[in-house]
This record gives structure tokens, C-alpha cells and sequence, in this order.
């Protein structure tokens, strides 16, 4: 394969290179850290403080790792990202935990979209059995409405760090229920290193890198409270875009998104759908090949498909004008097919311990 | 006694017209509800639906009271008489609960003033143990930090119901830890009609009338969130003014105020130094009398001596010339080394109470 057509050459790492200039992000370099595929691709792009958890994980020191998902309905491949991420830390050794954030689904949300707590709770199951689904343990998971005192009061500690002009320069808005999210998702971030709980130990937080807003503000307030922390690192990873021509995939705009709960017909439309980086004319795609960077089919398989072989395979045969975009699309189809077919069968039977997460009882 | 000097005449009820008029309170006068010092002497001055209140004690339904103080250090005596309407509304058969707001007290403060959570739960320990000195069970009492998780997720749901225009209309800024304040107010009187608690049922809160903008938001919010409650009802009573001249009784100008924490000498100091309505020269006093009604001596014996008889007997020889300052602040200091001296004898043997009601162990 010559590095011109590698698959995970991060050739799209210039669509990232003004949010590290804006922002002061690290390019993450690392990759020799994990053999999971996020790293070997690549889609780890960029880190704060990566250093402290490299330094722990070799020398086998005591991390704690921390993500979450405030979600307003059904998790999509893009929210699947995020717990692949999870997964290959935890790998590597973090002491993990994953919040599934309903009150801050609901509050930072308009009532179309979530209507009552009641709701957002109904989403939580669904959405922590496919944690469990994918591998995560009962005690890896919490829901924010079932944490205890320490938690609720951290996130009033926090309020107190925050001024109005810090506030409004980072969000540009001071929207009571969305400020409260914010609160919520700091606490979610440094609640584990209270002395009740983990005490001051390395913190890795995964996040998508539109994101990192929240990641500076976190660790702007872990500086002024009143408790002995390590500043929280991050590790940012490329986000999943929308399977629709200019979309990120978003649980707002049902097309652009592949739901864990779609089915077979809703993949077949949705896929048969879905942006390429094909050519106009079968001719022309036959003679110059397509464009693989660009397409939406390419993008689930390489941050999906976890067999490097096939992936570059899609990869070099679409760039050789070998594996046409309706093909392409029905191996999309299967291997989505087959995934969600086995997950959505693991899930039903999961359903009760994740009611047991989410309303305690 | 004449109409004229009638210490219960609420003749500076002057003072509190325009606040009836722009915000729409309700002039209180049902002053034959309760026996109590504060409805014989009109301290209590103004409602908020009121009526739904009085149906509940005249047909001895089910009426919930809540109210409660966030303090930045010990009570004084404005503090005692919000206390001492709880005990006058208990009286009356409420439910009733007092919220110690050790979380709002902290987050809604300088730092200078409450330098950390822990320092605002030693504070809470003290207000406490007043509180069940004053006569308040265990189980009447309350701290923010120790309450249960469906209180701090109520928090949440109304800030999700308060926009940015409402809060700064009310309160003309948008500083975070205020705001979180003003969450964990609402939570504190609503919390107790939750379906957990007592469901749907009449509840009142007594305040001081400078509390009001509180009242307005949260009567507003009520009807927003996704519960069935019915709309709090509040009264309010006359402030207890500072004593010293054109203050506020307050913890932050410790000359203003008499704390429940004062020994002898500093009684003595303050009484001494308090500001009266004595005439400049004790021969124009003897000839014109004194003013009872701009004096703090008198502002003290009104809002907590509960002798109807003596305190009459102050205000009628003041204003004939026959009692002159000196000897009344004798009369205070008295007073108020006698209720102080008994009051921190008891407070001592509560401490350990009060602990396990702020620390749950």
C-alpha cells in the first residue's frame, strides 16, 4: 500500500489543524500506546495532558477514565464512537466509569425534544443497555438522577468557580438549563477524584472534538476548587459525520443518522441513501476510481469495521475504480445488518439490569 | 392606650405601600388566625394567597409550612423572628420544615465569607443548634447537602423552566453561583409536593418582605414544571431593621446586629451604642418624649419580648418623657442577656444533634 492511498494517513487532519492553532490542542502522537483501532487509524487526533496517563499506564499506576452521553433519544454510530474510545482505554487499564447524563438530556434540551424527566429516564435504559451491550460492566455505568449527595453538592461548588463573563465567552448564551447541563458535566468529570472516591489520580476523559469547549472551561474551574485534583486530560477523536452530504450525525436529523435500534429496512433506506464519494457516470468511476475521503459508506466501515484487511480493501479498490458505490453500499448494509442484528439480541436481554441503573430498584 | 399610640398600629406600614402596589402583594388581615406576638402586632404585613391557607386551618386540612435561611454565619435576631413565624404557622397545625441552606449559602457568597463547603457546614451546625433550641424537632429540620437525590434533580427540572431574560428582569444579573441560589430556593419550597413527599397540598412560607422577588419567580416557575402543585403561598413580615441607624439587621455589618452567639459584653456594647429615638437633650426628651417608632431599643422589645403588657408599657412612657434611653437600653440588655444566657445553655446540649442532622452520622 504506498502512503499516498493509506487509509489512515489522516490526510483530513488539516480540517483539525485551526482548532489546534485556535485552542492550543496537542496533536496526539501516541499511537503506539494501544493496538486498538481508533489508535492504528488514526481517529485519536488530538489530546490535552495525554502525558500523565502515558506515564501511569506504563508504569502501572492508577488511572481513572470518565465519559458520558447526554443523549435525546437512541444512540447512533456516533455516540458508538465515543464508547469504542471507552473501551480501548479501559483496555488499557483505567479504572472506568460512564455516565449516561439524563438530567442534563432533559434540561439542556427544548421540551419538544425531551419532555419530562420521565422521558429522559425512559432514554437512559435504552441507552445503558447498549453500554452493556457493548461490553461495559453494571458498575461502569451510572445515570446522573440516581448520584449521591457529594455529587449534587460538587456541582454547586462548581457554579460558584464560574463567572458570568467566563460563561458567556465560552457559550456565548447564559440559558439557565443549559448552563445547569454544563455544571452536570463538569461534576460527571471530576466527581470521581473527590476524597470520598478516587481522591487526586490521572484522569483521562474521551471526547469528540467539538467538544473541547467544556474541556477548557473543566479544567479553568479544577484549578480555583477548593479540592486537591489533577488537572483532567483529554483525548479527542474525529467525529463521526452525517451519512446525509454535509451533516454531522445528529440524533436531530433522523437521515443523517445510523441508529443501534434501526432495522434492516431503515438501514437498506438509509444506506441506499447515503452521501459517496462516487462519479457521476459509472463510466467515469470505472476509469478514475472514487474518492473514499469524502464518502459517508467509507466513513462507517473505518470507524466501524474493525478488520483493517477489509477496510483498506474498500479503501484501495474504490480509489482503483474496482468496488462500485452500489456494491460498496450492500457490504455496508450487511455489516451493519449483522452488527446490529447480534447488538439489538444482546441488548433485549439486558434491558432489566439497565432499568435496575437507571431507577435504582 | 389611645388609637394614637397603639405600638401595634403598623403606622410605618407606609414604609411597605409601594411594595404592595408595584409587585401586587396582598395587605395581611387576618389577624385573628393566630394568637401569636407576630399577628397581635402586625409584624406579619402581607400575603400572597393567603386564602387557600386559611381554608386548610379552618377546616383542618392538611397544610404544609417550609422556609428556611441561608446564613454566611451565626443568627441574629432577624434570623430569630423568620424562626419565630415558624413556630407561630407550626402552631396553627402546619407540617412543617426548615431548610438550612448550607449549599446556597456557600455558592451564593465571596469567598471571603464562606471559604469552602466545609465551613459551611460548621456554620450550619451552629444554625441548627438554634433551631432546636428555639424549639424545632429533628425531623422538622433540614440541610441542603444532606438532602435526598429527587431534591437536586428537582433543581435541575426548574432551571430548565427559567430563561435568561426572566432571571435577569428579577435579579438584574446572571453571576452562576447566585443563579445556582436561586435553583436550590425553589427546590427547598417546592420539594415537599413532590409525589415522594406530600403530593399536591396548600403550603406557605413565611419571608421577609424583601424576599419577595424569590416568591414571584417561584410562583411563576411552579406553573411551567411537569408537576401537579399547587401555587406557594407566602407571608411576609416587617424586616427587623439593623441597630444602628439606617442599617439592615445583617451578618455582614456585625455593629448592625445582635447574633444569638453574643456574650455580656458585647450585648452590652451594642445596646449601648444602638441608635434610639431619644431627643438630643434629656430635658427636651423629659418635656417632648421619645420616638418609639424610629427606635431600635423599641425595634428589639416589638419584634421578640413577647410581654404584650411591657412592651406597650416602653412605647406609651417613651413617648411621654417619662422613660429615657438610658434606662431602657438597660431594660434591652436585660432582656437579652436573660434570652441569650438560656438560649446558649440549651443550644451546648444540642450540638451533637445537630451534627448528625448536618454530617448524617
Amino acid at each position: 500500500m504506498s502512503e499516498k492511498i493509506d487509509p489512515w494517513s489522516s490526510s483530513d487532519i488539516k480540517d483539525y489543524e485551526h482548532v489546534f492553532k485556535e485552542f492550543g490542542l496537542n496533536k496526539f502522537t501516541d499511537y503506539d500506546i494501544s493496538d486498538n483501532y481508533l489508535f492504528r487509524r488514526k481517529i485519536v487526533i488530538a489530546h490535552r495532558d495525554f502525558d500523565k496517563i502515558k506515564e501511569a499506564i506504563n508504569n502501572k499506576k492508577l488511572f481513572l477514565q470518565m465519559t458520558g452521553i447526554a443523549s435525546s433519544g437512541a444512540f447512533h454510530l456516533g455516540h458508538k464512537l465515543n464508547i469504542e474510545l471507552f473501551l480501548a482505554i479501559r483496555e488499557l487499564g483505567a479504572k472506568s466509569l460512564y455516565g449516561i447524563c439524563d438530567i442534563d438530556a432533559y434540561v439542556s434540551r427544548d421540551d419538544k425534544k425531551i419532555k419530562s424527566m420521565e422521558q429522559a429516564k425512559e432514554i437512559a435504559v435504552d441507552n445503558v443497555s447498549d453500554l452493556l451491550a457493548l461490553g461495559l460492566e453494571p458498575h461502569e455505568i451510572y445515570v446522573q438522577s440516581q448520584k449521591e449527595k457529594s455529587y449534587y453538592q460538587l456541582t454547586y461548588e462548581i457554579s460558584k468557580k464560574i463567572t458570568e463573563n467566563m460563561f458567556r465567552a465560552i457559550y456565548g448564551h447564559q440559558d439557565l438549563g443549559k448552563m445547569s447541563a454544563v455544571l452536570l458535566q463538569m461534576a460527571d468529570i471530576l466527581h470521581i477524584q473527590l476524597p470520598e472516591n478516587n481522591n487526586k489520580t490521572p484522569t483521562i476523559v474521551g471526547i469528540g472534538i467539538d467538544q473541547d469547549p467544556h474541556a477548557r472551561l473543566t479544567r479553568d474551574v479544577t484549578k480555583r476548587l477548593n479540592y486537591d485534583m489533577e488537572l483532567p486530560s483529554f483525548i479527542y477523536y474525529k467525529m463521526q459525520k452525517g451519512i446525509t452530504e454535509s451533516t454531522k450525525m445528529s440524533s436531530s436529523d433522523k437521515n443523517s443518522a445510523v441508529f443501534l435500534t434501526d432495522n434492516k429496512q431503515e438501514i437498506a433506506k438509509k444506506i441506499n441513501k447515503a452521501f459517496t464519494g462516487g462519479k457521476i457516470s459509472l463510466e467515469e468511476q470505472k476509469e478514475k476510481g472514487g474518492d473514499p475521503n469524502i464518502c459517508k459508506i467509507y466513513d462507517i466501515f473505518s470507524f466501524h469495521h474493525k478488520d483493517d484487511k477489509f477496510v483498506e480493501n474498500i479503501y484501495d479498490d474504490c480509489k482503483k475504480g474496482k468496488l462500485l458505490c452500489g456494491e460498496c453500499k450492500q457490504k455496508c448494509i450487511s455489516f451493519l445488518n449483522k452488527f446490529l442484528e447480534e447488538h439489538q439480541q444482546k441488548k433485549e436481554k439486558l434491558k432489566d439490569v439497565a432499568k435496575k441503573i437507571v431507577y435504582g430498584k
